[in-house]
């Protein structure tokens, strides 16, 4: 009993662990909606802030006139989104080369898609700075499995290779990958399945769509609100992945029970595990007789990230609200 | 693709609708936590408060001098968990002569226990009276599914008897019920699968615990803070559930695709909708490519009741901070 109490509260732990931002950071300390054509895009915290406050031909930090709160807006006069774009990249660049922020120092030269509540592209920037804007993610997983006659579901996992920007040599999902400008989700899962995994395409046929996964992590680079696409991928018994892109070293055949003992290790990627709790959860190996948490555990896996980006909204309501007391 | 824009947001708002309490109404009006031994066990509307204003020897109805909040707390003299039920028992059925609100015309005779967040027992009520004092409810579902070599995953759906206090008539899943005093999850899931569907002990044993769902509903009998523990059952194709304690009228087997349309109809429990939905994303028919409001639907699957139901939490930190404050 003793020991199947610890286990317990290890899983809670762990996704309190990554939902440290949900459950403590949003509620201390400031942190202001940032803003793009009037939408709310990112959450800023006030030691980035502070930072920002030295473009002011860019960044408008100020007090919302409605809700009195805190806002950092992107310079409203940029017409467009080239423009949007430009601007943002230089001073980004800027940042940069002064060595400010350590989540810069992983540029990518890759660009992530910033987009409105209603699926509008306003503007593209660094995947490096997505984490200091607190701009929403949304990345696919693919959860690779076999049905061993023995020893049950086993999951192949991957080991990040250790010359990779974020996380090198941390343990993580058989596939994984961020969505990148102009791949659709499932075809982001397919691209990534073949590059990272050598899936061949009478395999990845059987890719099942199997939900979401949404948590909000804090590390010393910046803010995670992530969103991953969950895909399961029953493979046969006698199929290896091998890499194919070198972000690869090594692949693993896990028992499922190992596997849960894996992901409370300092080896696996912390913004990965919510994906494999779900997957030992939606079959059957972390269930409410051997969890006491399961409840709390499964909300820490798909929190309100919605709620958190509704500046919008509420200052519609603000000025409907308003736009009422002056017709009474 | 309008017909495909139609169905996508047909889903979004049947999300909202079983969710009517935690996206609206919770936010208007007032409702206060309703306290037992100092632990917060539910949630008390105005409407319903004022009714329990009468019987200030049970119930002591204040602002709580930390909060400022108005609270409703069960008298907190009484001893144990035989007094306090006792106590409220007595009051029940005087309200339930007096006939004040629906909800209790719906007498079960069947207890259910309300207990703290430490999963202490604290006092036991009718299962009709839950819904007034907004008190956490538990039950388990099982998604009886059959994999037909035309058709894909076919899923069994029960249509509830037309004698049933609740919801009668209405279309349901194949299993479902209340936890009761006494029972654990999985042996619930086992007892109600053997009467509602007469599923024989051979079958069962495939029983695979899925997740949960958690919704906050609101219907004109009161308040519904659902946790279903959700259960998954591959059955024999040729294997045909029939009733064994006379609530239910049928059982149907409906392809995967027609079952989205049916919880879209009249005919089907609303709270019974997000096991079906869970269900049909987690194996695949309902992905992020046919769904625009994808993530948005996973998330009102699983709303965080927990932050709902955290009074004492926010007591005993205002406490801790009072004293941190009298010590500088």
């Amino acid at each position: 009993m003793a020991s199947s109490d610890l286990k317990l509260s290890r899983l809670f732990k762990l996704a309190q662990k990554f939902n440290n931002f949900y459950l403590t950071g949003y509620q201390k300390g400031e942190i202001r909606p940032f803003l793009v054509e009037g939408q709310q895009v990112g959450l800023i915290k006030a030691d980035i802030a502070k930072h920002l406050l030295k473009y002011p031909e860019v960044f408008c930090i100020r007090d919302c006139e409605y809700t009195k709160e805190g806002i950092v807006e992107l310079n409203p006069a940029f017409r467009d989104y080239s423009e949007r774009t430009e601007k943002l990249d230089k001073i980004l660049r800027e940042l940069r080369s002064n060595d400010i922020f350590t989540a810069l120092q992983g540029w990518r030269d890759e660009y992530y898609e910033v987009k409105s509540s209603e699926y509008k592209s306003l503007l593209k920037m660094d995947r490096s700075a997505t984490c200091l804007f607190g701009v929403r993610k949304y990345g696919v997983d693919i959860n690779g499995y076999v049905r061993h006659p023995t020893h049950g579901i086993c999951i192949w996992l991957q080991q990040r290779s250790n010359t990779k920007e974020t996380w090198p040599g941390k343990w993580d999902n058989m596939v994984g990958g961020g969505l990148s400008v102009g791949y659709g989700i499932h075809e982001t899962a397919v691209k990534e399945a073949a590059e990272e995994a050598s899936i061949p395409s009478d395999l990845i046929k059987n890719l099942v769509s199997a939900g979401c996964v949404s948590f909000f992590f804090e590390s010393e680079r910046g803010l995670f609100p992530n969103t991953e696409y969950v895909f399961d991928l029953e493979l046969p018994i006698d199929f290896v992945p091998h890499n194919a892109d070198g972000e690869v070293q090594a692949f693993e055949l896990l028992p499922a029970k190992e596997c849960i003992e894996r992901v409370f290790t300092p080896d696996f990627k912390t913004t990965s595990c919510p994906v494999v709790i779900d997957f030992l959860i939606r079959h059957g190996y972390i269930t409410p007789e051997n969890e006491l948490h399961f409840t709390q555990i499964v909300e820490l896996l798909h929190v309100p990230l919605q709620s958190l980006y509704t500046y919008k909204c509420k200052i519609d309501s603000r000025i409907t609200e308003n736009g009422h007391d002056r017709n009474n």
